[in-house]
Formats: structure tokens, C-alpha cells, sequence
């Protein structure tokens, strides 16, 4: 049973108790906005994911910091176009430095605030912005905010993404909203205390910290965990949640409502997800690869993840090129555990590979699943009851562009 | 002491007691030379190491058999444009019908011959094809087809690849040639009894099977194995050495001969996984990943692994762009266990990163370096005495055209 609904053109600023903007500081030499505030009403319960990249940047380090010592969180500052990530000692600083100029600023604790950071790594973060920042955004902090803030976090990304869904519970309604980003160095492997992806959540429902966390991870898991654009981990992926309680319903552990709220949290989540993918740098395609039926779901995932991850499937894939040899061979360097010829292989509804040979289906019947923008490619390796699945893009000349000239 | 030099424009028939063939038997669309035959003039010990990928191609298959059950091999036949990969039991029937031919045709007992194919995966073997391939190219065997086999075996390659070097021992010389192919699927991973690359050496020493088989799987783990262009690895991947004993001269295990042997066979597989790199797809860069100081050599390696096949790293070289930040993120999320703040960066000679932060150095010089088509990137984890490096391309618009458009 879904009891949720997405709320048309949602964004964190739909959930009750909380408020956000979005301006320009100047990290971003295009004078884009590039500078994000979300702010909770009231002091509240949080959780959050990060980069499992030994080379964690500075506000991933800080964010950690308060997922393990701060009891509540109540604004969250996030800069684009300046990852402080390699950026040492002082970069630490600079972090630590933001969130003490926005709890002066705010009249909260330190220890309340938390950041966020992505863009150019090696950079030290410009503390003038940061206050700049601080100075246009505090004052137009407001309860309809959530699409600014959503556009300030962008890079690469070519549309902002945010949205919200309202859960029906017996107690009344709960709330959740999200804004992310993230189009390029996507393949996170968000762990508990693990993408340049950012994601900061809210919900009005009232959720004990240590849940909170378990929902956050359960979800993260079967979303941006799930995506892949380059295969290159970030620095900086963050994913924060902020549970202000505004509802006065309280999410306990084991209770149908809880059910409920993981069902919604993970539809807004993947929600969020697959239009990343979407917007992946100059991807033209969005590919579901699943594999069903390995010995196990960590079999399944490492053969999924490879084909995800093919650089020969994904410029096949932007040509229209239904070359499934690039798929068997990815599935057979996985590292995966399977008789090759019992394998199958579907593009779309179409077999292409029957147990482990050319299922004889015409080219042009499979170039047409290969045209569309979105298409599935399923792997079944008749071996038991593991499954996986991911989502990807194509790589494109666009992506090439992007990439070679990319300076910020 | 290298006791060994390289021959000006040497192959595969600069080792006395071999002959070689290249002919267009017609499996290419564009009428480039397709089929090539590598005979010794007598049945000769060999070794062999093979793609690791679980859909191993049917000619794989076979000259796994071959290495486990023959005591020698006479000849190898080599088709390109058909990868016999994914082409179930017809497909390892028809190696096997192959080798009957060639059998026949050349007067001599099918185990003594061996196969190997490259080209589109999923297509079956047009015996009709190999069959005119054998007869065009037996009466064309010749002390000088080393050049001619080297074209024949192509695919993507722009420039066929061939070398011989000569050893001067105490009991005299010795010679050994090779030739190979392979610019796109690259990123072997060979193991005794597992690149499409193929590769076919021949040397006149007499060597046991069992040593032979030591000695081709070192140098390969220090050739081919050290190379990526894609981060795919290939169902095809064959690597065959015969040693004829046409010298007269014996080399046994643990003796100086044995030393200079080893030492010529890595310098010329080495020579030739260089040039696949240097004429991988696309290629515009040619780039050395140097990890060193790390707390072993299989941590060295992953890390090394992890910059060399990224993908946003590949395109910033291409764009002459020393986006460093990209090399420390794919450091940190390899997997390899080490201190973010005590790593060093090297572009060339010139320090990028020092103790995990900015090591200040301009961004213009860092240009000049990433300008070059070669260049080397070493990162110094401080850690232990482990060291691993590899050979890597760029990826470049090119790349993207040719894997798009790539229909055999």
C-alpha cells in the first residue's frame, strides 16, 4: 500500500517548519546562484550518509563530526562551484569557520549547523563568499525557497531537482522534501558515517535519530546508491535528512507508520535519483540493468554494476548500437559467479542471448528498444534468487565535451 | 645486464624456423586482410595465458584444452572481424573444425594447432571463410610474413604491432619475435590457463612447457596486464608463446640463460603493450600511473587501477587539463587503505599534491605537462615499500565516434 503522494513542483520548503533560499555569492564565475540555506524552525532530529572516498572533503568530515556528536541539526549551508575537498587543515577550518559565522548570524549553536560543498577540488573555500552568502541568503530565508536553493546547489546539472510527498498517516499528515544534485563523478557508495552528489532532505514527522539514520541508509541504498554516471565516486556526496518533529507525529520503529514513511522517503529519494541519471553529463539515454536470478544480490550487484560502468555499453548505447557482446563480455569480467551458458540476456521484452548464445532476435527489432530514451537491459543467470538493479546513462560526445573542458 | 637488442622492423619470422602468412579471406566488410598463420617447422613446446572473463570465447576455450592436454603446437590461426565469442557449442565446434582443417591442410596432427579470434562477439565462424583463409595463406608462408600476419590480425589498430629481439648467451643467440593487436576492450587481465588482445611470440630457444609457461606468465603480468584503454576486459584475450628449438640452445630454470631470457621476453612483450596503449581507440595521451610507498603491492596496484580507468581522469588529459582533483578522488575511492594527509601527487616531476592538500604549483606548469603525449603521474602514499605502476590512454571524441559507430 503507497499512502504517499508527490506534491506537484515540490521542494524541501513544502514541509511544514522549515525554510530555505538561494543566492548568488560568486563561487561560480558564470554569476549563477551558488550559495544554499536550509533552515529548520526549531532544532532537529537528523541522520546522514557521505562518500566512503578516503579523500573526504572537508564538510563530509564536519558532517560526520555531527552525525557522531551533535544531537540535533537545524540548518544546513551548502556552496557550489568550491568542493574544499585536498584542501588539508585549513580546509577542515573553513567548514568549521562557516558554521560558526552562520550560527552568529543565525543566534543557533555551532553545533547546529552542518555543510555542504561541491565543485573544483584542490580549492581552499573563499571565506568572503561564504559570509556573502550568509548575508543574502539569511534574510531571504522563506517558506516558498525551496526551488531557489535547489538551483543554487546545481554544477554540470542542466535542471535543478527537488520534491516532496505527503503521507497520509492515521495520525494526520507527514511531510517529506528533498532538493539534490549531482550530474558528473556519479557512482556513489553512500555508507552510514558514503556521491558529488548532495541531497538534503526534511520531514515534519518527529523520528529518533538512531531510526532516522537505518530509514536514511535503507533508502540511500536502494537509490543513489543505485545510479552510476562515470563510475567515478566523489569526494563530497551527501546525503542529510532533518526531522523537525513540526507534525507532532512520531515515526516509531516496527509500526506501520514507519513502513509507510520508508515507502515514501524511498519513492522521494528515487524519485531524485533517476532524474540524476537523466540529467547525467550529456547523457542522451537512461538504462535499468538488471540482473535476476545469481547466486546471491552482492553477485547479482557486481555484475550489474559492470555493465553499468562499460564504457563499451555506454558509447554502444549512445549510438544506438545494440551490440550485446559489450554486456556478456561485462558480465563475464564482473567477477561474478555464473555458467555462461545458462545466460540470458533481454533488451527490453526482446531475448538477444539464449543460454549463452545469439537468441537470433533481428538487429532492427533490437535497434528500436536502443533508440528510446529509456530502456531496460535484464540478465538472467539461472543460478538462484540474487537480484540487482541499476541505473545508468550513455556516454556521449557531449560527455567528452563536458569533461575535457571542464575548469568550473 | 640486458644481454638482448631489438631488431629494426622485427616479427614473428625474425625467429629461424618459423613461417607466417596474412591474406584477406574476407571477414572483414572492408577488404582489409583478415587472416593470418603463424607455422613453426616443427612442433614446438608453447605456453599460453588467457582472458580471465567468464564468457570466454570458443577459441579461448580450445587453446585452454591445448595448454592442459598437447605436448606441443605447430601452428596458430588467427581470424579478425569475427570474434567467435557468445557463440555457444556451433562456436566451439567450429574452432575445433579449424583446427581440423588447418590440420589436414598442413599435413600435420590437429592438437598441434591452436586458434584465436577477434572482431564482432555473437556472430558464428564462416567456415567457407576460414576455409579460403587457410588456402590463401599456407601457400603463402614465408620466412618474411611476420609483417604481413601482424596486418592481417587488426581490428580497430591503426598501425600493426610487431617486434623480435635477439639474445646473445654464452652457447650463442637466440631470438625471439612477436606480433599483436588490440586498441579498444582493452584492460587485460591474463591468467595461466587468462586481453581482445591477441598476441603471438615465437622464439627458437628450446624450453620445457612447465617453465615456459612460468616465464610468459611473468612477463605478461608486467606487459599486458599493466595497460588499460577502456576498463574492459575482453572475452578473447590470448596470449600464445612457441619455442621451437631451432637454436639448439636450452634454457633451463634458475641459470643466467633463464635470467636473460625472461628479461628479453618482458622487454619485448613490454615494447609491444606500449605501442597498444600508444594506439588505443582514440588515443591522443599516453600516461604511466605510478603509485609507490604503498602498504604493499596489491594496494600499489588497485589505486594505480583506479586512476588509469577513470573516466573523468581520462578526459581531463585529453583536455589538457591538470584537474588533479580528479587523480585524488579515484585514489580514494579504490579501495587501497592509506592516509589521505600524508599523500604526495606528482605530474611529471612537478608536485600537485603534498600531504593530501594544493602543493601550490602554477596551473600553467602543470599544463605543460599534461600537454605532452606522454607523461607520468606518481602518487606517494608514504606508507610501506609497495609499488605498482600501468599504462593508460585517454579517452577523446574519437573514442566516443569509433565505440558508437563500431559495427564490424
Amino acid at each position: 500500500m503507497n499512502s504517499f503522494k508527490f506534491i506537484a513542483d515540490g521542494s524541501v520548503t513544502n514541509v511544514p517548519g522549515f525554510r530555505a533560499a538561494g543566492v548568488t555569492a560568486g563561487f561560480k564565475r558564470s554569476g549563477a546562484p551558488d550559495f544554499a540555506l536550509v533552515v529548520s524552525d526549531a532544532p532537529a532530529d537528523f541522520a546522514g550518509v557521505f562518500t566512503t572516498c578516503a579523500f573526504a572533503a572537508a564538510p563530509v568530515r564536519l558532517c560526520r563530526e555531527r552525525v557522531l556528536n551533535s544531537e540535533k541539526l537545524q540548518a544546513v549551508a551548502i556552496n557550489s562551484g568550491v568542493a574544499n575537498a585536498c584542501t588539508g587543515k585549513p580546509g577542515l577550518a573553513a567548514s568549521h569557520r562557516t558554521c560558526e559565522l552562520a550560527a552568529k548570524k543565525l543566534g543557533i549553536a555551532e553545533e547546529l549547523i552542518a555543510v555542504a560543498s561541491t565543485g573544483r577540488i584542490g580549492v581552499q573555500l573563499p571565506m568572503e563568499l561564504i559570509e556573502k552568502g550568509l548575508d543574502l541568503a539569511i534574510p531571504a530565508l522563506s517558506r516558498d525557497g525551496g526551488a531557489a536553493a535547489a538551483r543554487a546547489i546545481m554544477t554540470t546539472d542542466t535542471v535543478p531537482k527537488a520534491a516532496a510527498v505527503e503521507v497520509e498517516l492515521a495520525q494526520g499528515k507527514i511531510t517529506l522534501g528533498a532538493m539534490t544534485k549531482g550530474a558528473g563523478m556519479i557512482d556513489p557508495h553512500l555508507a552510514a558515517p558514503h556521491a558529488t552528489m548532495i541531497c538534503i532532505c526534511a520531514t515534519d514527522a518527529a523520528v529518533d535519530k538512531s531510526l532516522l539514520q537505518k530509514m536514511l541508509g535503507q533508502a540511500a541504498g536502494d537509490s543513489f546508491n543505485r545510479i552510476t554516471v562515470d563510475g567515478d565516486m566523489s569526494t563530497n556526496d551527501t546525503v542529510l535528512l532533518l526531522a523537525n518533529g513540526n507534525s507532532n507525529i512520531r515515526i516509531a520503529e516496527g509500526t506501520p507508520e514507519a513502513e509507510a514513511f520508508q515507502a515514501a522517503l524511498l519513492a522521494l529519494l528515487q524519485n531524485l535519483a533517476h532524474r540524476m541519471v537523466g540529467d547525467g553529463e550529456g547523457a542522451t539515454k537512461l538504462v535499468t540493468v538488471e540482473v535476476v536470478n545469481a547466486r546471491n544480490d552482492a553477485e547479482a550487484r557486481v555484475a550489474a554494476e559492470a555493465v553499468a560502468n562499460s564504457l563499451l555499453c555506454k558509447t554502444a548505447w549512445y549510438g544506438n548500437d545494440p551490440n550485446w557482446g559489450r554486456v556478456v563480455a561485462a558480465l563475464g569480467y564482473s567477477g561474478a559467479h555464473f555458467d555462461p551458458d545458462k545466460c540470458d540476456v533481454y533488451f527490453g521484452k526482446l531475448p538477444v542471448v539464449l543460454s549463452g548464445g545469439d537468441a537470433g532476435t533481428p538487429e532492427e527489432k533490437l535497434v528500436e528498444v536502443v533508440r528510446e530514451r529509456e530502456f531496460t537491459i535484464r540478465c538472467d543467470f539461472h543460478e538462484g534468487s540474487g537480484s540487482y538493479w541499476v541505473w545508468t546513462s550513455d556516454i556521449s560526445h557531449e560527455y567528452v565535451k563536458i569533461n575535457a573542458d571542464y575548469h568550473t
